[in-house]
């Protein structure tokens, strides 16, 4: 362990060397009502106890509230305006395609992860799903891996090998809560084995996706974060805990998902068949969504009036905001040239499609729950030490969870 | 049974004479996510069926979503600007004093049961809590009484006797599932004994306030519904089901509500004590939310300025909007000489109050769930016949019920 008057640096901020141990968990779709109602009825001592003890706050996550643009700005320290990954999956203006963003060629900046490993610290993360591990582990010199390919994990590019055989768990199913838990036991058996000066895990809202707050499925799984949680601080850890996003459903009561299909209205309304709409949600994993959130982008053909359709689209009953390309950049920060013409928000209660046709909702076995607007921006930003110099009334964003876990930690 | 060429006028709207006994179901605090989530858990086979071969909408129901303006919207089809019912409880200005809103001496306009009565079509009525009694059973020949007050019930004011030995069941504890349970149940046997041509049946939000959608609480519940609702078709009826408002979590992680004290904001604000806050969810039953709701309505001194107190609330975090007094009769359908200067309504996830220490909490078992705001304006109307002359784009309110039973169902 480092001494504690020694700092890193990135993207403008100053993060102290930690004095003891410190994890930042990413609790994915983690809607703070999930938390609320397993402590009520008795599944999460360990989370009853640091929320009395230490802190608990709410933040705000960064639009569209999805996992890339979110799981990077925890990574950065800033908001995806600066760090560029503007969604899951976005138009690629110098190709003209549709495209994951899980290169580290999008990142406009370097992660603090890195910089900290640069620094001197041994780094550790494990994400859930493979598509982050690229994002997450750029240029980190230290160990990075995913649940989801730890089978494949060796020294030479993730730092570590032997990863089942340290966890101890089989691997485990892509959509499965399973998937989760394997991140929370690495992050145990590492701290254990490895002692990590800094600690990133970020797990995967399958469970969330699926079920509602204080059903049974979702507090079992918050009484398993809660039993690994308890683990790390035992090993003397400081643990801060935040969210990409949060989680709502957006069915109606038949169970079918209330869907604004955006591409066939503009179409319809337009006429003409020359617009697309790109939803950053998608992702190689959409079994458990279909591809629908609450955010969608629109490239309109140029003589077309943005203006005129945005007012349009405003009035479509479960549409929470449209905006103009100009305007979206500047109040939802985001960058300019990786939106299109027009950023439509859904509000809590609604998704946004394209053509019903486009989604395969099989494998939706449940109402839909999904995220991506602003009804689903708050997201809990817990640590298990006070932070009595930490100012009550800033507007704490869930990117600035290594600044409250680094510099406030008590 | 009458002839179906015969029609009843209340309040500008004519109603046909039910071809089949109807009955209009006022399920209290029915978020629709409460009925997508049983069916989905397969706790609602009467609803899944309904909905795919009945009518199943979603209409938005009065502000401020509490139970009175909205039980009387209901039975008299009208807004509360035409009927008078502000709230459960309002400053009647005449008196100067804060004062409950169950007597008709409130109401501005006649109910349709009342008219439905008097064109001679036999009427009962059974609500849960007595608080409504009055009003929903005001100048109605017929029957008319509480789960709340079921042994209370005698021929000459309730147009019935001996209601606990025809329903079978135990006078129910007036917190509890068992007084919506004796409501539905007594709704049966009326059915069977006395044949009514037109019935409402109006429960309470006990459960709802205590309990999330798809917890198993919740799923009992609604699976009680739906084998009442079963019983009530087979013996030929035509239901029609909406609720008065929806319900949301409003609590902070550790389970404490998330409250905005509004008098108390406003007299450290104006630094004077002659502001009052009222909040119409007050009733003599706040032992399940301690008088939280997502409204209130403010009365300041005369020589404050409303617009500029009006635009400060505006911006506290969970704030969804502040009103000036006229704005807000015109906006929300609100009588005018019941709001105070200003409306505020809180956000989805954000209850008001007065003052910490005006709030009992102690019975507080389960974090806070309430209503009152725009969040909790979505509510089923749902009916177990086709409606083909509905139209679809038409905005339903859940003050159209009646008309939906009465003039659409096929």
């Amino acid at each position: 362990m480092q001494a504690n008057d020694k700092t890193f640096t990135a993207n403008g901020r100053t993060y102290r060397f930690p004095k003891h141990p410190t994890v930042v968990v990413c609790v994915d779709g983690c809607e703070p009502e999930y938390i609320a109602l397993a402590i009520a009825d008795g599944h999460m001592p360990w989370m009853k106890r640091t929320l009395q003890q230490g802190l608990g706050m709410q933040a705000q996550c960064v639009l569209p509230s999805f996992t890339n643009p979110n799981n990077v700005s925890i990574v950065t320290g800033v908001s995806p305006r600066v760090h560029g990954v503007s969604g899951n999956y976005f138009l690629d203006p110098l190709s003209g395609e549709a495209v994951m963003m899980n290169e580290p060629k999008w990142l406009r900046c370097p992660t603090l992860l890195a910089q900290a490993s640069k620094a001197g610290l041994q780094v550790a993360v494990v994400t859930a799903k493979e598509k982050l591990r690229a994002l997450l582990g750029h240029e980190l010199q230290g160990i990075c891996f995913s649940a989801e390919h730890a089978d494949l994990a060796n020294r030479e590019t993730h730092g570590i090998a032997g990863v089942l055989e340290m966890v101890g768990l089989p691997k485990p199913a892509v959509y499965s809560a399973a998937l989760s838990e394997f991140v929370w036991a690495a992050g145990v058996r590492l701290m254990q084995r490895h002692k990590p000066d800094l600690m990133y895990l970020s797990t995967t809202d399958y469970v969330q996706h699926k079920h509602a707050p204080g059903t049974p499925a979702a507090n079992d799984f918050y009484a398993m974060l809660d039993r690994y949680m308890a683990q790390l601080e035992s090993l003397g850890c400081v643990i801060a805990i935040t969210a990409d996003h949060g989680m709502h459903a957006k069915s109606h009561m038949d169970g079918t998902p209330r869907v604004i299909y955006l591409q066939a209205w503009l179409q319809s309304f337009l006429q003409r068949d020359d617009v697309r709409v790109i939803l950053p949600i998608t992702d190689p994993y959409v079994v458990h969504h279909g591809a629908l959130g609450s955010f969608a982008t629109v490239y309109l053909p140029a003589d077309v009036s943005a203006k005129a359709v945005c007012e349009t689209i405003q009035n479509i009953p479960g549409v929470d905001t449209a905006m103009l390309r100009a305007e979206a950049a500047t109040a939802l920060e985001l960058p300019v040239d990786r939106i299109g013409d027009l950023v439509v928000l859904a509000d809590r209660f609604t998704a946004l499609g394209t053509h019903p046709q486009a989604h395969d909702l099989s494998g939706l076995d449940a109402p839909l729950r999904s995220h991506g607007g602003r009804g689903e921006q708050s997201v809990p930003l817990i640590m298990n030490r006070p932070a009595s110099s930490l100012n009550r009334s800033r507007s704490l964003r869930n990117f600035d969870v290594f600044d409250v876990a680094l510099n406030y930690a008590q």
